[in-house]
């Protein structure tokens, strides 16, 4: 397969399909878009628009077509798992998008099936691992300059929420990337994880904790802290600080041009994630393209083990915040398959 | 007495003291050092040696001194006491180290004769308050353009610790300062203290558990978390992120010549806590001079009920770092005098 | 020709030219390598390598092929004009790396044929049009928000040089990047060119006045100054200082993990221009790709013209430096064909 | 005089005069104001209140009193030539705000009286000296880490002019610094002086080429170049770049808390030269306070000769300015007694 372009199957038509549509489409080489499957059949329709693939309503049409080499999940986490056991059936190559499936239980069945086949064939979109900002910083921990590390101290924030978000929503949809980043950064575990809160701010929606700080243990014995703050009017901005033992690495610092004017000095701050991690994701996709004409799945990527792990940790976290204690992370022994 | 020198005795020639009696000698305007008392009495001869300064043994000596017209006190933290009880008796105003005493007990007598007196004498050595920066960030903070504060994210570093440095003086030492700026800044008092760490760094002294991750809960519902690490390698180094309901402001960061060299970006950071503060010190005598020559406190300064506030915090800060519990503060009700 | 891959022509398989055979190959999406020519014919069959193009000694064989598409150049530059005519004459779009060619007149005489063929083909590699940074820059300037530009600060600076470098090569191989930048950004033409030296920098090869300060003067009335430093020691950096009526904005500033270390803060300062620019070409390429495919070119891209014109400024750079005199530029008219 | 305090005698009570007094009052240590003079009494007076001193509208009153130790001119220019010749003769330090005179010719009388006289009395106003980013530049230089110095980029902007000033005025008011911290960092004479502009910006007042850039070459072969910007409109900013043989390093980046809101990071610009130069103003009185009562100058300021020679330098800047040419700048013998 090696000379030919990576037949890719997309399924899940939403913002963030249609967006990997057009990525792949324009972006990625040596992969072609030939198929995207929505239930919404008039979705489906528009994100294929142009790129020479065609509209599915039946996801499972598109996992099983002859043509389709290697799949891209971006539907809601409800629907990931039949989706994910299929392809894993079928034997082809999976970039799914965060989370994994919504609850540890059902990504362990992921992780399983997937050993059972014996084959590496599910990545999970955690695009900030190939943002080159945190790549520099895993890079820099893995010398050794700063010695062993002992803190994270970590900032995530969004301008605004749409309507109907959740606490828990904070968890799954945003700290699930600091447990990703923990356990990457630092090749460990998360033992337990912690929740507080000041009183919440004005701007949040009514019945909204906003903001929170996730308190999160690792088995090294690393304790990181996590501001999450969904509602803080600015702007879009992730930042985080390794503190090491003989020197700290901070990433996510404001950048863009340095304007003076109107007695301040400054620049803007992106709006939305897709501004700040844009090249992650073309990175990402670009990466698994390759592994998976190849047949396998990128190294530097999560797999279903990370997938399965970040699971447990956002289980956990959603347990702390409903007592105010803190809860420990019970994880399944991780099969030889994943080390 | 207006047009005169204000005559400073000073107790205490240890390191700090000789500090500040060069710092009186040769910065502060429309002061003068007159007395120098040690119970060392060769240091207390050094520490006066070119200032035109008597030295003497016996602190009460300089306390009862016709000549004196005011006091600084920069003796060890267990002698505050009496010394403060005197000067109070005589009626002069003094600025006292910090802390003003080493507990919540004596330091509430502190207040308690101070009020009996009925006279603002006594002010407390917390410099920070008198740093540009943080001024800077109180005055941004009391516009309300941020909205009302949610959160702090403190760092406090220093290089390393002097033989025979424990955890407890991590809190008394180092994080009392972050006790007096949260109430400062935010014109809130602290409720409990709850204190966590990480495994200790390998270059910490044997039995110290360095660094340590202090969170701070305020009478407002504002969360505060403290990074101390005093054995940090590379410098001295404060820093304080306020979050408010509408954006955040940070001070603290590297700042110096900006250097290209040798494939590096970047300057040099401060090895000391006066390089970091002097003008902050400066700034708080020479406010303390002008407001004593017109037999007063600066009412920018900590006055003794901060004092006795950031010794309650600290009495939290270390049963909470001996039982691994969150801690509550109890602090007396605070008397109109110092409303 | 919309839904088939670009099948692409490379002419230089020097370390430019291998460079983009893997950037076509790995990073280009909907562009195939087909063809490598270089007279060095092992050269060509080694950038050829594992990206299924062939290798051909002769570069007149790839422009002429049927399987050729379009066609980029990264051959020196005295060598491009006939491989440029051939490819206006077979009607194939180009991406030529600068320059376009070595000097004004044979420049001109590309302009001319492009015109007299009556079909933009022809792009010229100036990469930093594609540079985020640039990018926001000249949106910045286009808003008005900063007022009209009255003056650009620019730096460019190398780690080293390589043997035989010369004080031409500064003006054609460096310069000649801020001679499209300022009529890029500007949207004016160059008028005037002067360059001062001061005493040369000890580490610069015998015989090389390094650095050197040019003056660029606009029609419009700008005035650029560019420090150009090929022998900087410390790596490779680019900034540009825009200054208008009401405010100034900056880009080129030291990015990456903000580090503090042994008694420093800082960051990496990255050694070659393949580190900093590297995204832009990226961009670049795939931009031009897309154009190619629809047989035109990139509009945000520089043409023809654009080549023609840093060529006539970087003669009067030259002649600026043996001269010591402030040279005016000569242009042609501007045919309405570029305009 | 050791333990006396130094007595004061200020001439010229406008707004410098003014916040000198109060300067002089309030914040320098071991000095007394006694005595202000101004022509117009009411000025004196109203600098004088409060501060103890008594005003007088005879200047050559002050200079003459018993009981005044030591002089600070804060005058115009045009008057200092008598005022200085006064205080040489009397013998007494002066403190006199640049410029020493407002030509050369006048300058050097001034330089010739101080010789004559055989003692260093004669101390000019140029506070960057002090000013703690400038002193680490120098320091830095000091070492050789970077080099030799080879150029140096320099801004200096102001919001706005007041009404009546003029292209000259720019050079006199607020190149002569940059002609001093070039003489005083390089430790070399300025030997020629070149001036071009942009167009204008439309912020500038009628008549008023605004902004310029000077560019200065020193006897050490070193190349500056000035951006003079008066009407930028969005503060003031003094920026310097020294760029040396093996590296670069820059002053006077913004500072202060960097802010994230309204979709912005970034913070505020002071507006004034004395928000910016507050400290350094300080420490060059201080410093001139504590050498003035052992009956001497300050060895790191600016005396007599580097006034004369920024004299010289602002003469050659304004015939650059007046005739577009490159102007040589031509210097008496420097006498032993100023080496």
């Amino acid at each position: 397969m090696s000379d030919q372009d990576l037949r890719v199957g997309l399924i899940g038509a939403g913002k963030m399909g249609a967006d990997h549509a057009r990525r792949i489409h324009e972006r990625i080489s040596n992969a072609r878009l030939v198929a995207v499957g929505d239930p919404d059949g008039e979705r489906a329709a528009q994100a294929a628009a142009g790129t020479g693939a065609r509209a599915e309503q039946d996801p499972f049409e598109v996992i099983g077509a002859s043509d389709v080499d290697a799949l891209v999940i971006a539907s809601p986490g409800a629907v990931h798992e039949p989706l994910l056991l299929a392809a894993i059936e079928r034997g082809i190559p999976v970039l799914c998008e965060k989370p994994l499936t919504p609850d540890s239980k059902s990504s362990l069945r992921v992780v399983e099936a997937e050993e059972a086949r014996g084959k590496h064939l599910v990545q999970v979109g955690f695009m900030r691992r190939f943002d080159p900002e945190y790549v520099e910083l895993k890079q820099l921990l893995g010398t050794g300059d700063l010695g062993r590390a002992l803190l994270l101290h970590c900032a995530h924030r969004n301008a605004e929420t749409p309507p109907g978000f959740t606490s828990q929503m904070m968890i799954y949809d945003s700290v699930v990337h600091e447990f990703d980043t923990t356990r990457w950064l630092l090749d460990q575990e998360i033992s337990a994880v912690s929740v507080r809160w000041p009183h919440s701010s004005g701007a949040a929606p009514e019945g909204l904790l906003d903001p929170q700080v996730v308190t999160i243990e690792t088995t090294g014995g690393v304790l990181v802290d996590v501001e999450i703050f969904v509602n803080c009017g600015f702007g879009y901005q992730v930042r985080c600080e390794a503190v090491g033992e003989r020197g700290t690495a901070l990433i996510g610092a404001s950048r863009g041009p340095l304007v003076h004017q109107s007695a301040r000095w400054g620049g803007a701050v992106p709006q939305d994630f897709r501004d700040r991690f844009g090249a992650a994701f073309d990175q990402e996709f670009q990466r698994w393209a390759h592994a998976a004409r190849r047949g396998s799945t990128d190294p530097a990527a999560a797999d279903a083990w990370d997938g399965y792990a970040a699971a447990a940790a956002c289980e956990a976290g959603v347990q702390a915040q409903a007592t105010g204690q803190r809860t420990e992370v019970e994880l399944a022994d991780r099969p030889d398959f994943y080390s």
